[in-house]
């Protein structure tokens, strides 16, 4: 089913055909980086239009629109403000359907440029022309493969869509994303917003199934009666988050001379978001962080969290983060602390945030998350120093260099048993076969550890069992060099890595609850297959308060029953 | 001058022979990778100290601290608990002189915990054998290339010292500082304390002149009076960075499990804090942030600041920002504004933030610090975006595959006409010949952006030729592959960040003000020659408002006269 707007949209975020008006060979204009742009993905026909140049980048160039002589879908403004109207006069009497105006000169510069952005709209509207803009930087449609941007755009197909008022803050999300390993499949540098509204663009990833998180950089509402009502319908299907700056006087002028847009009381701001269940941030950083927890996480039932460590001070400063932000760190009930009293030695720190104080059993650690996940006051769990071990393998390895050779081998030998057992059993495909070959691999590799504790063994068996039955290990070998096994061999951080990530996911899928791992530092961290690591534990407290919170809406609107 | 406490200390950060008692040849025990760590670098005798094997990773081992055959400086205890006083007292017999005690299971677990702890500390005091811990990682010491520590370390030698009662948050700020390229003289993860306090690691490294800024990361204090009397005649000479955190209940619970510190009111701490002129911070990449500020920026006279952007939306969030953490977003004089009219289109923004929204101009935007500066009213200015002309040019050579080749090459091409022309000017010697040289390239690369603007070129050739007499454009090429023109030519990513950084660096000594870069999102940026760009407004405005703190004390106590 097309709704009226997927309809009208389709020529801009699908078109066939490209005209760039104010294309030029002069490096230094964005007329030039925004053809370039073009170039770089879209596979449709491309028109310079240029009024003295008869080639533009190798392609020929048209003095006007109408001098084109295929159909034109899309004509890209990158022009002065004041030949903006001709152009667009040009474009309906050309029979344009789409338009994007990187043009700056309009409402935001006073009265004036007010009423040429008018008479923009006027001469649109006459034509069934639907734009992007003004004052805008562009736009990116994966399914086109178009970056109609006036700067170089690093991005890749992916599951998030996002308007940005600032097409900086915008620009600045997407490339981040992409150094972190995830895609957007819409960007549109809003600008104006003269002719599409926000809550257009919101309506209109609504609408699409390959979007599964909404994002928005806002400065001010044209309409924001108009917003609330639109974005309302939207966010009962799928999460919306929302950067909106200017709690402070200085933001709210510099907002007026960025975009031109009225700001509006911060207050009232946050109660009509609270309302309408968008979610909102203070940073980039965090639209992205938030994103990320909604593609890889469920909701959590409540606020409860337990917090696992493998060293104190990362509680401390984890625990200080989820009280702070309204998570409840809660009391763990005797009978879990009985269970990990067997298997931690009896330093460890006998509450939450659950802090092994430095043993070295990885087995009690990874069955950790079990216990806790199992009761049902824990809504989330948040595991960390997760990176920690591919840190450690890594540097381990790397100062080995000082090492006799044997010895240099040695922590990983136990990871080779478990690898070659792991490939046997991956051959079988017998579920109770499997098991028998992981838990003998498993055993095989605590014994290198000096570890004997059958009852740790069996637990993370099936829990690596369920893990490989479920693909989630053979997902982790596609498009690499080789497969978990050669990669836990030769690579031993990104395989250990792989390994714990295939692990925290089952663990997700077993309980039904966000478990949200964080590595140590500043470390760079790329999505894979639906598993990564936050930098810090108070970022994945701000990730988890805010799944929370959207849970809560939901379960306001009824749309999800109270389980 | 050397103080009683930094003769007392040398033996520990100096030593001469090491003792690990402790060390093993079982891969998954502390006593190996503690071993491996001092090995990978201390140049001294290593000796292993193992009751039951003859060698540890390929070194002769001792069944007893008395049994090893020279003199032993330091001994790093990785035994459990129960045996250390024993040890202790061989420690004493052999005539050891400093120690560090990385067991746990002391004060931290209840009474009985504390009495062992008493126990060891009367022992050692008999023997004037100062240690660190217990229940800590260990330490690093620079000058001696020794990593005491648990786990494997990746840092270098620097200008940083950081004492830390956790040591994975330690340890972790220290390998960030490592991947941002700012390196440590001393760390120490102090664990419990109970004999070196954590006033006397600050009071000693404020004697060390290699260190410039100290770090710490507190849970609790022994002693509160204490800490605040060193620790004031401290932040008199340098400053003392602390993240300490326990604001919430939840954290104070996990402190009392983990270092078994008393945590104290939030508000009791707050306060002493600032009377001894400490800076506190909330995280520990802002531990990392605030030091990089402090080594690259001079102190701010007032918290007045001017921003300039390349793009609006990020004038915003900054603007936001800084109004947020206290600083004031001046409104420009007229004639500031007159100034910037005649180098910007009469779109930009007119104010402050200073937004030339989308001029390509370069040299104008150049030169537009030198404009705000100069403004008494102006005491230090967040100059965004900076990365992003690294990233521009990357991403464009990057896009310039699908380009003719002429004109892929001609955004650099006016690099290249610049970078020869500083090739020739660094050649002579003469200061007149220099800026004329150096004009002379700069307006032949403005011809090539269709830029014609003598009084810009002027300015420009003004602070250029500044940064090449003063050396800095040399020290940008020191240490690598080819010298800045080079690098302009072939590696125009690096070679823009260079020289940007240069500029940036004159600006700061011209005008005695911070000038603090930003780039645009989540990118890693190393510490070059003093130069660093924050990845967001939000963290510049943070480290500002820390050293605006700092300054604000230091007048207070009138260390420094008001100017």
């Amino acid at each position: 089913m097309v709704t009226p707007l997927v309809e009208e949209l389709e020529p801009l975020f699908n078109p066939h055909s490209v005209a760039v008006v104010g294309a030029t060979n002069n490096w230094n204009k964005w007329g030039f980086s925004t053809l370039s742009s073009v170039l770089n993905g879209f596979k449709g026909e491309i028109y310079p239009v240029n009024q003295r140049e008869d080639q533009v980048i190798g392609l020929r160039a048209y003095r006007r629109v109408t001098d084109i002589p295929g159909p034109v879908d899309l004509a890209v403004f990158v022009i002065p403000a004041p030949a903006v109207p001709a152009v667009m006069e040009d474009c309906v009497a050309k029979g344009v359907k789409a338009g994007v105006i990187i043009t700056a000169g309009f409402m935001e510069t006073g009265e004036e440029g007010r009423r040429l952005q008018d008479e923009v709209v006027r001469i649109a509207r006459k034509g069934n022309i639907r734009f992007i803009g003004p004052n805008c930087m562009g736009y990116w449609s994966a399914s086109a493969n178009l970056r109609a941007f006036m700067a170089p755009l690093l991005v890749e197909d992916g599951p998030l869509a996002l308007v940005s008022q600032g097409g900086n803050v915008g620009g600045a999300v997407v490339m981040s994303g992409y150094v972190r390993g995830v895609g957007f499949h819409r960007y549109v540098s809003c600008g104006a917003a003269a002719d599409i509204q926000i809550e257009d663009y919101i309506e209109y990833f609504g609408e699409d199934p390959k979007v599964k998180v909404i994002l928005a950089y806002i400065e001010g509402l044209n309409d924001g009666r108009r917003f609330l009502e639109k974005v309302l319908r939207v966010t009962k299907r799928k999460p919306v988050v929302v950067l909106k700056p200017g709690k402070t006087n200085a933001a709210v002028k510099a907002i007026s001379s960025h975009s031109g847009a009225l700001a509006g009381t911060d207050v009232v701001f946050g109660g009509a978001f609270k309302k309408a269940g968008v979610i909102r941030v203070d940073s980039p950083e965090e639209l992205l962080d938030v994103a990320i927890g909604f593609l890889t996480q469920p909701l959590p039932k409540g606020r409860n969290v337990a917090i696992l460590t493998p060293g104190g001070s990362y509680g401390v400063l984890c625990a200080d983060a989820c009280a702070s932000d309204g998570l409840n760190v809660i009391k763990l009930p005797e009978e879990t602390i009985e269970a990990l009293d067997k298997v931690f030695p009896p330093r460890w720190s006998r509450g939450n945030p659950v802090d092994p104080a430095g043993d070295r059993n990885f087995l009690a650690y990874l069955t950790a998350p079990g216990k806790l996940l199992r009761l049902e006051d824990v809504d989330a769990l948040i595991f960390m120093g997760f990176g920690g071990f591919s840190t450690f393998a890594s540097t381990l390895s790397t100062q080995s260099a000082a090492l006799p050779r044997d010895l240099a081998a040695s922590p990983f030998r136990g990871l080779e048993m478990f690898s070659s057992a792991l490939a046997g059993a991956r051959a079988s495909r017998n579920l109770e076969q499997l098991k028998d070959t992981i838990r003998a691999g498993i055993a095989a590799f605590a014994s290198t550890m000096g570890v004997d504790n059958p009852s740790e063994i069996d637990e993370l068996s099936e829990i690596i069992t369920e893990a490989v039955a479920s693909g989630k290990l053979d997902t982790f070998s596609a498009g690499r060099p080789h497969p978990v096994e050669a990669s836990l061999q030769h690579e031993p951080a990104d395989g250990v890595t792989a390994f714990m990530g295939a692990i925290v996911r089952q663990y997700i899928d077993t309980f039904h609850k966000p478990v949200i791992t964080t590595t140590f530092g500043d470390q760079f961290v790329r999505l894979q297959d639906s598993y990564y690591a936050y930098p810090s534990g108070d970022r994945a407290a701000r990730v988890l308060v805010k799944l929370a919170e959207y849970r809560e809406y939901l379960e306001r609107e009824s749309v999800l029953e109270s389980r």
